[in-house]
């Protein structure tokens, strides 16, 4: 069994993408091994914290005034299986919302839009020992620097809406594991 | 830039899980590389040629009397990750569906639903030089062991669905690698 | 965290090397995932189903009127790692005999003997997709095809020596996991 | 397919060791994915910025008044792989110098000689998401530490060269993975 | 330190496909680890033999009435790699070949060329415990499927050119590993 | 073959976490390649030296007067792998000192205890170009910061010990090795 241990961090923090970082988990919340937490607060990213070149080359900041943020890191360091990881988790975070608002929802990428708003962020990217992903939805949408939609134009919690997402992935990841240990070879 | 060739074969193929075998589109299609082709044709399993434990062990066999199949082959050996890429093939499958269905549709693992109404089977394994998936829509859903539903049941053409559901797994797997290549390590 | 599943099977099975196979755990035990079983009988492999072709070629045949044996199967398929697992896996079964004969075992590679006699047989291989360890040790010793001791010998039960090199090779490969979690690169 | 893309800049490049760095093709020419760009310019690398350490330890900076320069990223992580293809590489690059020179140039591991002139500079090496190659072949040939020929010397044009060199490269990459997709295994 | 173990063998072999398969060389001459052989016999390669599906497809058979033979096994597992080595392989032989014979030859992917006349055949493949090469060029010329060359109609005498081969090969192995080992990562 | 070089290193040297380091013995040694080196020297490992989180978060330094160091580089990747090498190079150790001290000794996860005392420490990590081991045994005992045992305390000499546990391990490796690729798959 690979069981992705899951928490929700009651305490605010700011992501500035230092948390994109391995063992940020270890170090802070005592989790060994492959483990996503979550938590609520301003997304604040400074050029030079970002990873996705793409943005930099564009100088697309990354600023929200409150996001709810999920963390995962993986142990293991194949950077394409963790963008596959990323967009399933996205299509997770895509699904809860859609059950809840009650209508469908784009994703484009690894990016999810209620039409023209744009409702996320999310990266993923590999360190020497581990693979790691962010994603963040808004809750507010005031002062972004695009269009943006958040949890609270849909009058949505933050608390029980990470805890489904967290949940589901981590069922899922259990899932994929099992179907790979059932199979047989050709 | 790695690109997933696809191509809609027009001849009648009767899925039996010979199918599901390294070099099968290369052999008789004549594309080479990573592939993804789709073909019209009744689905009927043997056990002998399942290759899904599970299923093998509750004796489960996979028949029904037409479906939109499709066939992909990657040219890399990593099991999980074929798997992870199977599952966002279903979500890509489940939301070309959705669209045109116009309602919701559930999916469990590897699996699309209606309800209780299955509408799809699907495997991913491994062969020494390749990783292969394998997933079905019901085209009619009768005579089949569980309660199905299938795309005459809602009106829906499978050629133009197939097209579009290959063209978006092309999509998005070439945009999975962009992502790979455009984000620093931490 | 990642498992390993182990389980003390009464059944008494003979083993002749079909057991160290893709799958045989699952297939029989119904455990799915990295998992070690243990099970009594006696041993006699055809040389048609050795792997270790140093034996092939030498035609050394295994047979013991009864050991105590272990099948592991991993879902990875590093051949390498799996022998550095099997070699561990040998020093802590010389580690739990010690500590009961109270006298100190010879290691020479995967094989344990006491003086000129020898008490095991072992080998790791690898499926297309997973990695196979078999390991057994004589609970009788005669009519070996060479020198040998059991554990009748030592007036040793094999139940709960099983149970407890079994639990700590669980052990062992829970805290190789976490100590490869716990690491910073350098 | 695997494609490489290739680019020749016009843009003057001193190449100091700096351009053998992740990314460094993408954030400055946009290319995005496994590529190869040519430039010409000085050579000057300070010991702190080389990554041979052999060349290190024997105090040998890297020194030319003119230089044709390839820079390749391939995002993968195999650095034996790397090494095996900026062989390759060097292979193509001396065949396209004999062709054009009409006489036969040596190879001595990753270097090109005319008899004791060295012709040629090349490293691979392996960032965290990548590998990278850098390979120099002398425009001119005086002033260098050791004895040394240049394309002036030999009355060839540096840019026709590059780009034969490029579309080889180009298309035995290609080919190479053409190969491994349409072989059966054994 | 990694070495490719070589040897010689003087008796006469017919190369059938058989020798393409995971440790021919160790059960028939006890070399166990990386290795290359080399023999001299006729090749006749039936087509349900061939793993070069492209040959398969367009029937192409193996025949010469005599040839010098290459069989090498390396004990890892990534055919891309293996792909890259063999081609290496090819350049040694053409380099080998063109110092003998005085003039340049042609090399199209892993085959070598007198212009249209065929000097050699090669495959690189996979087992699930190792990668496998052969390679074989004409001694004799006639009764070729195609327009071939040997090395009777260069007056070259199999075994020394045999030796060198191997012995380069062999080195260029191991300086391969070297630069993999003494460069530093960026 | 795969053969890891081994070398006692005469020069006293303090242990202090900067030895964990890729090409740490190359660039000193000047051996290039899979190796170990021992010497003799304190162990004073500053906080921001540990790679060991879990050390790290306990504010657990690294301190002996006096210690037998082993330093370990491997130009593979994979972190898990390098575990079971250094979990395997701890029972070398056990086995040496046992058979001189007369006494069972204990292992528990990486380090070896006689009782409550610990004669031991030692980590495996990985640099983005290799992995790497330490593992030191203390020869003094006093002004440790936790309950230690040290070879005086035995009355053992430190050269002579080095030296068997370094040759036992080397030839480990080769054993291990030749296992991989003497086995079949299955």
């Amino acid at each position: 069994m690979k069981i992705v241990q899951t928490k929700f961090i009651r305490k605010r923090i700011t992501y500035n993408g230092a948390q994109l970082a391995p063992h940020w988990i270890y170090k802070n919340f005592d989790i060994c091994g492959d483990a996503m937490v979550c938590f609520i607060g301003p997304a604040d990213v400074p050029l030079k914290n970002m990873v996705d070149l793409e943005d930099v080359k564009s100088q697309s900041p990354i600023y929200s005034e409150l996001m709810l943020h999920f963390i995962a890191e993986f142990f293991d360091v194949d950077l394409e299986k963790a963008i596959y990881r990323q967009r399933l988790f996205m299509v997770i975070m895509k699904e809860c919302l859609e059950k809840r608002i009650g209508k469908r929802l784009q994703r484009r990428g690894d990016d999810l839009y209620d039409g023209k708003r744009k409702l996320t962020v999310s990266i993923a990217t590999a360190s020497p020992i581990s693979t790691l992903i962010h994603a963040g939805i808004n809750i507010k949408s005031k002062n972004t620097p695009v269009l943006t939609a958040g949890l609270i134009d849909y009058q949505l919690a933050a608390k029980p809406l990470a805890d489904e997402i967290a949940s589901l992935f981590k069922r899922e990841c259990a899932s994929i594991w099992k179907a790979r240990c059932k199979v047989q070879g050709r």
